[in-house]
């Protein structure tokens, strides 16, 4: 840590852009994983190779955290930009935060880090960055906003709150190590005061790293979720990226957050078998009612003794499955569970994330089906929602959002 | 899974006292780290060995959670008793309590677990059961409360909250893994519903479990926190654990825990210089102002160029330092961070929680210093506060408490 900036030098050069080069002289994260930074002073011992060290690339032509296997902890926090912050403006912030997010994914103190020791465990560390319909508003560039870059309809299951949702920025932070992300926080959120307002923060988490490797992880109503999630490959890539299009638009994707209360004190009086039926899985296995491993192909169409299907037509799996990747969205929620009432009622749910190339071809008839008829809605509670586009990645020297606004 | 019970159908019998001999069947968790039952289906595949699976031992002379190796995630939960939870009521809350954390701690679902699914990854958990003044009163049993249970003496830095502030009953519910975290506590605290009410809920957290194998954790100021900790052995032994007394006293301890908010803004203004001063330790290897690494004995009285000693007098290493083993504390703190303000200030902080054979002689001695003088209170406000004794362990069949309460 010897040779660690601790005073914002060069923090004044960055903001106009003189910094950059400098930036672009610390070695290149490899395509592939690779481990962080080894700032041990002589004599000092070894670190164990573990998570801690484990880095996921910063620069690619696509952001990373979308496709990124999902890690243990995860902070959502979406600002509003401030009256003054125009395109111009936007430019600094945003090659602002790419240079932090650039060193601190790869182990190494953000240029003005004031705890830069914090900063040394990437622990996969990964900041997304997404833009809102106020961004490209305050940039003046409305034209080049994907169309359904903009509030949901609505949905007569929503019970919206302000205090969770919209935004004009969102930065995605998630890494295997709690204190790993809340420090990345805490970096991105000081070095953007001066051109933003924080508007929301949502903190989830699901199963630690390397507590139950290569499982689905489990919700807090304890089913599997994450099942049929599209697989890497080509029905992936179709689902999430943006083909083709101007610079901006190729490689992007869409982010929809929606906050969703799960109501364990209802859900918790209902018996098994009504639980199973209202998702058409089973809770240990996650196999669909109809099969016996968790990845057998669903039977909508099987039918039990009474004449009725074995998964229920208004299960959340009959009324959310799609079957063309093009329609298909990818999940990556991540549990939130705040502090229970005094009568010990519990505060739990989701932080559902969905990445999908568009969000109203792919996400808004998954959503509208669900609502209009769910068996699962009995227990569950939209109170936030935003949607972002994320546009595509930033190659080492370059910036997120460059495409777009420079 | 498919044993698992789904149906409260044993819970009256254990209320009534008739199940503990089922619950005593179950396999006895060795004394050393054992890994959970194994409730795999024929033909599913083998769950790597890995944090998920490890177990601390429940069961023992001396509750788990205290001289345990502080594992990521934890959940401190204070509780109300409610008016009519007398000592016969008592005693069955706290068999229930402990019914489930035997359980949960060995990786099974507690006998009445709704989302039993959540209850088999243990992830080290530990259940460690605090017992407040107001705990000794409902049973009529003032007369066996060590006497300092009880409020601490008011300090002059003390900004304390009621909302973090007091509770009748703790658990202090500890993992490696968060989603267990969050299980536990939403089993125990349903469990507790008709004897009490949740006063307060405090969750904090320090590096994942393999981020930074053996190395000292690091609180949101960035520092090492934990170095001068008592070791292992007769030491820790000597400050930690009651060595005599009556059975509800012999092997006991007691558990200080304080909310501490770290003024993250005014601290990041500090150069590094004045931050080492603060403390009397270095931020990257936490060696002692007057040494080179970490566990270097501090010189006190090493003097510099102009005359003054090394490690200020003030600082918080030489207000806090003691060198009796008998006056020495445990320090067990984990990291909070909530939402930052809309302006982007932190809500950061240390769930400071200390164990020691006896609050009087030993944690009210050093916080007295510290609240006189200490240069760290410049930045540290507590703002909650409790006192609990930690009472004996419980073998097999046993539960927390009964040795006080039967
Ligand atoms: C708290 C709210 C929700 C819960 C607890 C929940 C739970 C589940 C579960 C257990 C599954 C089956 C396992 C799996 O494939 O992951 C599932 C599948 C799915 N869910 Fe949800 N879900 C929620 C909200 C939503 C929302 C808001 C959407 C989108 C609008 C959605 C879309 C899907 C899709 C597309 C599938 C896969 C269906 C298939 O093709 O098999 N879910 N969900
Ligand atoms: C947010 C508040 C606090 C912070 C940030 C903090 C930080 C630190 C740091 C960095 C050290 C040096 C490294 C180590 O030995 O762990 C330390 C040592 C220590 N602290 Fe604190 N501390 C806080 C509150 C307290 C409180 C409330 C007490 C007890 C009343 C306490 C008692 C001690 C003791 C006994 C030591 C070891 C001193 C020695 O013998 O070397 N600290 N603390």
């Amino acid at each position: 840590m010897s040779d660690t900036p601790v005073r914002p030098v060069s923090r004044r050069g960055l903001l106009t852009g003189g910094a950059l080069a400098a930036g672009g002289a610390l070695a290149g994260a490899g395509a592939a994983r690779a481990t962080a930074a080894d700032d041990r002073r002589p004599g000092e011992p070894e670190p164990a190779a573990g998570i801690g060290r484990a880095v996921e690339p910063f620069h690619g032509p696509r952001q990373a955290g979308v496709t990124t296997e999902p890690q243990a902890h995860a902070a959502f926090v979406a600002f509003t930009l401030a009256p003054g912050t125009d395109r111009a403006a936007l430019g600094r912030l945003l090659r602002l935060l790419s240079d932090d997010a650039a060193r601190l994914t790869r182990g190494r103190p953000a240029l003005a880090d004031t705890e830069p020791e914090l900063g040394l465990l990437p622990a996969r560390l990964t900041v997304t960055f997404g833009f809102g319909p106020g961004l490209y508003a305050a940039a003046g560039l409305d034209e080049r906003r994907p169309p359904s870059v903009a509030d949901l309809p609505a949905f007569r299951v929503d019970r919206l709150q302000p205090a969770w949702s919209g935004g004009d920025l969102l930065l995605q932070i998630c890494a295997d190590d709690p204190l790993t992300v809340a420090h990345a926080q805490r970096v991105l959120v000081k070095d953007s005061r001066p051109f933003a307002t924080v508007r929301w923060v949502q903190r989830g988490f699901r199963r630690a790293a390397g507590a139950e490797p290569g499982r689905t992880q489990r919700n807090l109503f304890g089913q599997l979720d994450g099942t049929a999630n599209p697989t890497p490959g080509a029905g992936l890539d179709a689902a999430v990226w943006v083909p083709d299009g101007p610079a901006w638009l190729r490689d992007s994707t869409t982010l929809v957050v929606r906050r969703i209360s799960m109501n364990l004190e209802t859900w918790d009086l209902l018996g098994r078998t009504d639980r199973e039926l209202a998702v058409g899985r089973r809770l240990d296995t996650g196999a669909p009612l109809t099969g016996s491993a968790e990845h057998d192909e669903p039977d909508f169409a099987a039918t039990g003794p009474d004449g009725l299907t074995v998964i229920p037509d208004f299960s959340h799996l009959t009324r959310a499955h799609v079957t063309d990747d093009r329609q298909k969205i990818l999940r990556r929620p991540y549990n939130y569970d705040g502090a229970p009432t005094a009568d010990g009622h519990a505060d739990s749910g989701l932080i559902f994330a969905s990445y999908q190339a568009d969000v109203a071809r792919q996400f808004v008839p998954i959503q509208r089906r669900l609502a209009e008829r769910d068996l699962l809605n009995e227990w569950t509670t939209p109170i936030g929602s935003a949607v972002f586009a994320i546009p595509p990645g930033c190659t080492e020297g370059g910036w997120v959002g460059q495409q777009l606004i420079d």
